[in-house]
């Protein structure tokens, strides 16, 4: 499992006394080929953390030889002094692992608007690098470091029978919504290919995964999902065959984050079929997704079909109002904008909930995956200064 | 105050059963002339109730002689029995006060997807229509019978100098946002205006009132906002004045629902400033009100400014992400994108919160007026089915 499952690479995860509890706070994962194509998608917030400035113009060159993480601070929002501490961690890492510094991905999650400690950052550097390690325990412990409000480490891993492994780690639980739904997330694999290709996948896997799930519609400023290659399998894949395994990886890895969604009580995936293109579909399921109504009644376990319609309703998507059903964990409870079968049959005490809404238009189809409103949800983001 | 202030009208409310409670649950306005010019406008939820659909048809002819409405039932996706159900309620007023059935408009509130019952409306109907009285009392009754999870009744007035007056009575408080914040709303007045300067007058006050309320993003299936006017003062008002004594009437009834909100703690004006168009601004000011996270902290007397800007970052506004300043309660806590005055000078111990934005791109402003995100709010809109 994780970013060392994949041949050609290393990892570890060390606290440095960003986080105030002591837990680990600084990640890095080093690619050592021999290969070092990459590709990375960001977030598309318009207000993009120091560490996101500097990842893009890394990103942009395809070859990445490690990328170093750290939780305990955003990075956001700090300026010029910011920027440096980012480009500061950069140059650490090369130095220490003997690469270019434009070579280096740097990843912040935390609170916007506080300075990080540079000097306990590129301190820990040299101390980090000392702990790369190939083995499981170095992936977890990489992952681990990542977490803020997470409960769980997020692991994932595919190998294929062609002799190529891809795994990967996640964090996120708050601030997901798309575009991408709020995370850091670092996909490591073992195959020969190069970054354009790499990076023609991670986009046709990112945007029916990651992009799809939408726990609370708060965009953050700092997510980044970055797919580094090795090569060190030797393998040239199927390409066909990757994109169907990266995206497995990526639908795991975001069930993982759903799973764990601040305060969450359900997992909600809101499936929406019949619609006339693809885009309405997801125009559609996000509309509901963001409902705080019905999210709040999902928590209440009420089956309040309506709350579900009214969303429908600000949309633009092609729908007759009166032709629309609705069914939720297996209960039509609206017919062509009419009550079907009474909501009491609707039992919502499992934490997973499935709401179905067919338009009747055409055959294009989406799904995003949600969480309900909870006390828990109010409690975490109010007491809590993330 | 309330819909009775102004000359030629008069209401009355009564509890008719649809309520469980008890409560007062039947609404009833009309207007006794001489003249029954009126304007309208409706929610823009694309799944309308039956008395939308109805209403907006009457609406289009221009004279209303009354409007009836009822808070126990939304009457929304209830099929063709639904809409009967509308009907046969706008023909029971109409023979019992003897008016066409074509100039009386119809509003219901509360649940979606329950049918009304048809014989306990259009049984009371006559027994509100012998109620009818034009004194204070009546006007209130009226406002009590339209609340549902209100805590209060909301009324207004304002009287000219030039001896005319303009009276309403609102409720809402939950479903809150635009395209009408949700909301049942009568306004009453004894100007002489045709229906064509009326609903001129009416959209210029609500595009800054009523549209400006956002606070829980959610979009109403019912939303009805009417003006009626009698013309019984037999002044013909100057356009300037009554546009903005119709505006301040309507601000004073926005505030009113945002005070009594489902939940909330706080109420907060969100003001843009410095903005390039005021559809940007707008725009800015409506995506902050729809973070759950920013309004989770200010339930928390948290002033996470972070969590502004990254809702000000998914809009498509014209501004710098290096160039907005966010001001909370008179604190400039991020000055050009970068920490300012600590945080902890910011005091969100009072229930009214002013954040300004200030984008620096030009001279365009507006405000959203939002609330907090509670345990009060998630509990209400789990345990209530409305």
């Amino acid at each position: 499992m994780s970013v060392t499952a994949a041949q050609g690479f290393t990892a570890a995860g060390i606290p440095i006394g960003l986080k105030s509890t002591g837990a680990p706070d600084l990640a890095l994962v080093r690619n050592t080929g021999p290969s070092t194509a990459s590709a990375s998608v960001f977030t598309s917030n318009r207000c993009k953390a120091n560490p996101v400035l500097w990842s893009e113009r890394v990103a942009a060159g395809g070859e990445v030889s490690a990328i170093v993480l750290n939780s305990g601070g955003a990075n956001c929002y700090t300026g010029d002094e910011g920027y440096r501490t980012t480009t500061a961690t950069a140059e650490a890492v090369a130095e220490v692992i003997g690469v270019e510094a434009g070579t280096v991905l740097v990843c912040s999650t935390g609170l916007i608007g506080d300075q990080l400690d540079r000097s306990r950052l590129v301190g820990g550097v040299a101390t980090i690098a000392a702990a790369l390690a190939d083995g499981e325990a170095a992936g977890q412990d990489a992952a681990r470091a990542i977490m803020t409000t997470d409960s769980v480490p997020k692991l994932a891993e595919r190998r294929s029978a062609s002799g190529w492994t891809i795994g990967g780690m996640a964090k996120g639980a708050g601030m997901l919504a798309p575009g991408l739904a709020t995370m850091l997330v670092v996909i490591t694999t073992d195959v020969e290919l190069d970054s354009a290709s790499l990076d023609h996948a991670l986009r046709e896997a990112t945007r029916v995964t990651f992009d799809r799930l939408d726990s609370d519609g708060c965009m953050s400023t700092n997510d980044t999902v970055s797919l580094l290659a090795s090569g060190a399998s030797g393998v040239v894949p199927e390409t066909g065959e990757f994109i169907a395994e990266l995206t497995a990886l990526c639908r795991d890895l975001t069930l993982q984050l759903q799973a764990d969604a601040e305060g969450a009580d359900h997992d909600v995936a809101i499936e929406v079929v019949g619609a006339a293109t693809e885009q309405d579909a997801v125009d559609v399921a996000r509309a509901v997704s963001r409902s705080n109504l019905f999210k709040a009644a999902i928590f209440g376990k009420d089956p309040n079909w309506g709350r579900v319609l009214a969303a429908v309703g600000t949309t633009d998507a092609a729908f007759d109002p009166y032709g629309i059903d609705v069914t939720i964990n297996g209960v039509r409870v609206c017919r062509a904008g009419e009550p079907d079968e009474p909501r009491d049959r609707v039992s919502l005490e499992e934490r997973a909930v499935q709401v179905l809404i067919d338009l009747h238009e055409a055959d294009a189809a989406a799904t995003i995956w949600t969480n309900d409103l909870t006390h828990d949800y109010v409690h975490e983001n109010s007491a809590y200064s993330s």
